[in-house]
């Protein structure tokens, strides 16, 4: 299957808010949630993409003509690309019937391994959720990243010790989720966690902590201060709050100010190996992508998810070579232009 | 009722010139007047819409689980927002047949003080509107500030003279009036007032006074030297002059220069918690919102008022715990970004 | 008439290419020449146009309520308003069959002075047009300025002379006429002028010269040194030379240079009082206007002129109120605001 | 034929994916590859495009009437303007069926001869485009520039016997290729080239070598110091990497980098005489200009590719005479604006 054919197919299987559109860049689902919309006035994704977009790239073709490799090291293990696949859950609140969240766990997993990537799995208010994606992540060798929303104290602990069970090579909180319109009044109840909070539930778990949800240096800072090995400069893809800046506006001025402390990882609205490529120049080590995951596991199930992280790797690699990155270390500020 | 109900319900009722948008952005009334339009090419009040758009907000969640507070106290009274309904008049001319200046206000005091706001009251030609307007004040306890436009000084005392007994906590006076279109030529006479005119009415009440229509750092001067408590940082909407900037851009000079020796209001444009929250951040003690009151009232009534500042206030509750402000002292200009 | 009802007269006379817009930005005409559009890809006229809509007006109403003066004294001469209707030629080609360049110029120069300005009038090939506009300016107490084309030495003395009995108050030169595609390879040839050319030009004639189509810092201090008493910023529309720079943008820069030893007009894109007040604003001593000036008089002959004219001035009237200026002079830098 | 009709010829011949657009912009055949669309998202060639429309001209028309000259010199040849036509390549893959790549370097020669220009001509897979299109050139008296892609280095090596005896006044190599989707894995293989690989094959050819695709002072200073005697500032019209800025934005660097040690030609978007002036005015010695001969070929042959050039070089010699140049050497960079 083509790109261009899975993203045909999911079109029949997304339900009715998603438009499987080639590339999502947050127009023609703008505010609609329950959907894939951001909040209010719905431009929070469209922002992200946006951010992308006004980078230029730094063509340099006189170079040596060697191999580029796009592999990396996150946690003590090897991947293809410097590539997640986000959290995403509700999928049938968001995307229609086809799939549960422990239907598209159990698919996205073991594709996103085979394809030489971890997914990040999304958490639920039903315990099920949790279940299924450490049970389906131990079932692929720990490769996945389970995610807790920042519920009250009990609950994470004990989504926490799940978690442990499942030899995830990390764990991490989406812990802007408090703005999520869903979990507004419900049971366990979420919210906003203090730096000692989080301090707390990092030291509870012998795994690498990643947070997730971060938009300014005073964030990191707070997250770093807390104990994370990672933070996730993120708005949740605008669904959290109306009118955040794009998440490529933030990242360079968070990395100058955390310096190499705490691996960063970006998402919102990275549709491309450009984009990828954009993200590691401005200071990122890693990017999650979400939506366009989601498109291509319901139109190709695991072939999608294949033919997705292909298509981004070998755009990555393309860009790359064209501007004379061999390794991703190698990718540089001077690479990229900035208005 | 929904917010998006009343909408629907207010397009049956606003006559022809308001098409009740759902975000009230000034683009479908453009240039028509009469009707909500602005002057000459109607771009008056798109300019204020997209003045707040370009501001962002700094997430940061990493904060403690605690009770958000959006009361202020403003002249001794408590509000349980920063929001007060906005002066508008000429019912009939602007909105359609349904209500007079009179029912208008009947209605809409009341609603406000229910919904733990106050409501600022127009003023007109006819002599009526004043007096039922602060009868109307009167029997809500003084929850209300009526505007008087700036006629001819006999008038001026003589309305004074009606609202020293209303018991109104306030009382303002949009001196940029003198640009409307449909005060031109009129008896009473409506113009400009210098410094010292305008001082020698504020003290002939004794009262705080708002000057209304203030958009330059001099404006803001000439009204605090005048004895102004309070003045509200507007161009009438784009009403009485062709070509100014948006509020939000003339907003943060204003503070810088007035320092905290008189109360900011900021109207024009101000559509929804995430931009009083900007208001705020930019200097504002309160915003007041206009139209969308009036479209709320046509929709829905007394209720309808109520759901508009309940959302407003819940989106302002939002915007707040997502950005670390607990109370409305704590939004700080840190938490936005401008451009 | 109201000036909406001589723009619907207007578009059934002004021939195939104007589209007779109620306000005319240069878009619905854009590259069509023959016609009143500009030369290449068409948005010389935008530019212009928008150039002025990126200024803003800063409103301030605490001022003393006394009458405002628009009136103006150029070359010893009272006008009532800062506007002068720009030079027009080849109407038959540009705007139908209705006016020859004659009919037309024997309608506007009385309209004007009717009105209380001063036109500018065109010149052309034909010998008649320059004939007739001096006689007509003759008639008219000398109530206009004729403009001509930078032609071979011999023919402009010639035109100088007719120019000379024609008592008009001052004349012009297009200076950048050499750009006009329908000049090109034409008797009599017309082409640059350069610095001492024209001093010997103005040498030759005893009346204030105006030089037209100064568009740099550089040109403006030519024109001063070659004798000119006034030029006017223009880009003649965008009509001689794609891609240049809206005059709005040019025009502070080349007062601040020039200093106050030669009057400044400006024309391009000026379509309202407002813009008359930030061209005032940013340096010029008075405005030229084109395009509107033959919509009106197609429209409304005599009549439409004088609606024109009064809409204009009645717009900055208001704007100077509404900005605290009471005279011409007293419109200062300080009161637009330039991004 | 004017330009208008040749145009309307082109788009009977040129295909499925040309338009034959009157002004080449890059909007209509957008991402479609094959065909003249950019990579990606497709928006190389807008911003290429864009980048010279955001760049305004000083017009000065007080100056001397005297002849303006379009000459240049280049590698000892005088030519009529500063216009090279752009090498392309794969015709009928692009383009349709109507000319193979020998049948349109074949017309193309000759015709640039004829307009007083020279072409570059492309390169491709099969050994036959270069030996035809050096017996072209070596018919029109080396009036031709062929280009060389990066293919490994016995390819070049034999490529270049053949430019040797072909008496072609240069030869050019467009070491940004490897990008191009069309290369990618075929036989024979190309890729970058180290700036020591380039050295050595500059060494091999005793005439003006020109490295085509930089967009880099980096770049720059690598093709100088391996020997070229002419850059070409170019991004492959967009196709050979998304996200590369406009070329008008990273040339006046580069110019300013490299001082006057290498000649620097510039492509990407240049449409008009004017946009010529400007790349004049930001340093450059000459541009290539690709597309828009295609279409003036494939709507009127040889005369096609007359009128184009003819057209071209009048809008630039208009551009002088109205900016105030009378030679190349005279175009300054003070006589245009940047933002």
């Amino acid at each position: 299957m083509t790109y261009q054919e899975i993203m045909e197919e999911a079109r029949k299987n997304v339900g009715p808010y998603c438009k499987a559109c080639l590339v999502c860049d947050g127009r023609a689902c703008r505010n609609q949630m329950p959907g894939p919309g951001a909040k209010g006035l719905g431009e929070g994704a469209i922002k992200n993409y946006n951010s992308w977009q006004k980078i230029t790239l730094n063509m340099d073709t006189i170079t040596e003509n060697k191999p580029v490799s796009t592999q990396t090291e996150v946690f003590g293990e090897t991947f293809e690309f410097p590539i997640f696949a986000a959290p995403i859950g509700a999928m049938k609140l968001h995307y229609g019937d086809k799939y549960s969240d422990m239907e598209y766990n159990d698919i996205l997993i073991p594709a996103c391994k085979n394809a030489g990537i971890a997914a990040f799995t999304g958490d639920g208010m039903a315990p099920e959720v949790m279940v299924a994606a450490t049970e389906a992540i131990r079932r692929n060798e720990g490769f996945g990243i389970p995610t807790v929303k920042p519920w009250d104290k009990d609950t994470i602990l004990s989504k926490l010790e799940q978690i442990k069970e499942s030899k995830a090579l990390a764990v991490a909180m989406d812990i802007d989720s408090a703005g999520l319109p869903f979990l507004k009044n419900q049971t366990p109840p979420a919210g906003c966690k203090s730096e000692m909070e989080l301090a707390e539930i990092i030291q509870s778990i012998d795994k690498p902590f990643i947070v997730k949800g971060i938009m300014t240096v005073k964030g990191a800072a707070k997250a770093r201060r807390a104990g994370a090995k990672a933070i996730v400069v993120s708005n949740h893809g605008g669904r959290v709050l109306d009118g955040c800046p794009g998440t490529a506006e933030v990242l360079p001025e968070i990395r100058a100010a955390v310096g190499e402390k705490v691996e960063i990882f970006v998402d919102g609205g990275i549709r491309s190996g450009g984009d990828i490529f954009k993200a590691l120049a401005l200071g990122a080590d890693a990017v999650l992508i979400g939506r366009p995951f989601v498109t291509a596991l319901y139109g190709g199930g695991s072939e999608g998810v294949k033919v997705l992280v292909d298509k981004l790797g070998e755009e990555l690699r393309d860009t790359m070579m064209m501007c004379g990155a061999y390794s991703l270390d190698e990718i540089s500020g001077d690479m990229i232009r900035r208005k």
